[in-house]
């Protein structure tokens, strides 16, 4: 391999989203920084999953530790998408879930909601990634900062809690659609505050969760969700750090959130890579898409996955391996592991 | 509009599913006998889900609930999908979703497995059916039967409940694939038997729940589930009572589903119906698919979304108005009412 074919893995991943020529894809795992690690699991001993992402220190070594541990070429900030809301003024706890003491349904609750400057509702998290950056600087690795999306964030919050059928939401969509959209408006101010506020303090790309905007219709998405997208990819300090939309679900939005205006679209496992990668991969990189139970196969069956994985995305401009949903707490290290080997023999 | 043009319930919905000319679109609705309606809480008080399956006055009087209730235009048999797997030889219950007291995870529990002649082990679903024919032979409205598909029932039965991810199944997918391989193939001659023998006591067409199909890829469903749809498709007797295939949250399985050769493909809120009936609409009909959340909208808006939805079946060889699934229990009874009106109206 010639000098000029070689780049940092912040290159790589960068260049990656922006659909420049890279040596290989670059490759990290969604949630790659939770329970399935048993030192993970050391450091989060003891302590609530708000303290834990309120403590600095605990923070930026579970952050770091899928670099070794996994093989991981990427860092993603330690934080949950709810750590921005009790801020707004909302009381709200983990249960394993986000629960809300009071789900948001009326106008006047969404009127009472505050828009905060981050800096000042949660100090910890640009703490954690002006560290992160310190620690990361040698090793030239890059750091991902996150927010959750605004109709996933309403979603929770106007049903209270997690749902099989998010009707609550459903029906504030159909019969108060004008509390959704003040809800949403709401959160995507503070989305792309968040965000900002996270590329101003180190971030180096930034990845927007939507977890549940596949719950809704193509049509619903373009009414509800695509306009919040568009303006988020508008507002974001894009040329500071590419933007990555995830959709959890989403085969049936795939043409649809193209028009969303990011860099990279990251996709679940459903979602056929070779046919996003040809349709649209001209306009937009992509990211994913192993189903996390498939960690489970045998290491050699692994690499296969990823062999055909890899050549699914080759019409794209831009392809960053990682899976089509987090890591679970019952994954396999050594299926981690045999996944970012993979991807670095590619 | 003249004497040729009119069509009995059951003569609308049987040509719908075979493609051919109807005045207008048929009307039901999945799990349109349940907790929503006030009529079903009362014959279901005081007795487990259990009892009320193996109860035939019971049974037949939620099947028959819908037609006056709320006006919908085919009778379903009331049963769970689970209702044949304990005549294989499985300890079962529901709380509220089927637990496994053993749940089915090697060779040696497959072996032992059985396959029953349905009308020894669970006589009672073909007494509830004759006797449905019975009530609906004046009201010339159609009785249908149904099945769980094999992977749904194997997720269930490899699970051991209900599962987000359905983890472990997929460990076996992955790990165990000839003992997956030797439960589906049970389970398909278990679904084939048990789909013939309703249509043998009665049944005027069929339909096929593969409510967790969803879960894998497009490759993953050509390898696990394809073969089995074709083999049902097959032995069912179609030329007596067609075939309905439901997959749950299937967008990405839509042109693969297709090669099934079921008569009906019965389809989720998420997938396009337009695109599905211009793609596929000349080779199967098509059943669906409104968000049943989309119900707590007021009635007009229920009609608009009603006739949108059925210009964009118009492609299709034939159609029936459905949900994308099933009704909720916080469906409101008004929308479900609204719903099969607009149909009608059509």
């Amino acid at each position: 391999m010639s000098e000029a074919s070689q780049f940092t893995p912040t290159e790589r991943f960068l260049r990656s989203c922006r659909g420049e020529p890279v040596d290989r894809p670059p490759v990290w795992l969604m949630r790659q920084a939770g329970r399935y690690l048993p030192e993970y699991r050391r450091v989060r001993e003891g302590v609530t999953f708000l303290e834990m992402c309120r403590d600095v220190e605990r923070a930026v070594e579970v952050s770091l530790q899928p670099i070794d541990l996994v093989g991981s070429e990427a860092v993603i900030l330690f934080q949950d998408i709810f750590t921005p809301i009790p801020g707004m003024g909302v009381e709200l706890d983990f249960s394993p879930g986000p629960v809300l003491a009071d789900p948001i349904r009326t106008a006047a609750q969404v009127d009472a909601l505050g828009v905060p400057d981050p800096n000042e509702s949660v100090p910890f998290v640009f703490e954690i990634i002006r560290t992160l950056r310190e620690n990361l600087a040698e090793r030239e690795v890059p750091l991902l900062g996150f927010a959750g999306a605004p109709f996933t964030l309403a979603a929770y919050m106007v049903e209270g809690r997690g749902s099989k059928d998010f009707g609550v939401l459903k029906h504030m969509m159909h019969r108060e659609p004008a509390v959704l959209e003040a809800l949403l408006d709401k959160l995507t101010a503070c989305s792309i505050a968040y965000l900002n506020a996270q590329i101003e303090a180190g971030a180096q790309a930034v990845q927007l969760f939507d977890t549940w905007a596949g719950l809704i219709t193509a049509d619903e998405y373009r009414r509800w969700i695509l306009p919040r997208h568009q303006e988020i990819a508008q507002a974001v300090a894009r040329d500071r750090a590419p933007l990555i939309l995830y959709i959890n679900n989403g085969a049936h939005l795939l043409d649809a959130s193209v028009e969303a205006g990011v860099d990279v679209l990251s996709l679940d496992w459903r979602v056929d890579l070779a046919e996003a990668a040809s349709r649209h991969g001209d306009r937009v990189s992509l990211q994913g898409n192993l189903d996390p139970c498939a960690l489970a196969a045998a290491p050699e069956k692994i690499a296969e996955m990823v062999g055909a994985m890899a050549s699914a995305a080759k019409p794209a401009r831009g392809y960053i391996a990682n899976l089509g949903h987090g890591c679970l707490p019952q994954t396999p290290v050594e299926g981690v592991k045999a996944f970012t080997q993979a991807v670095r023999a590619l």
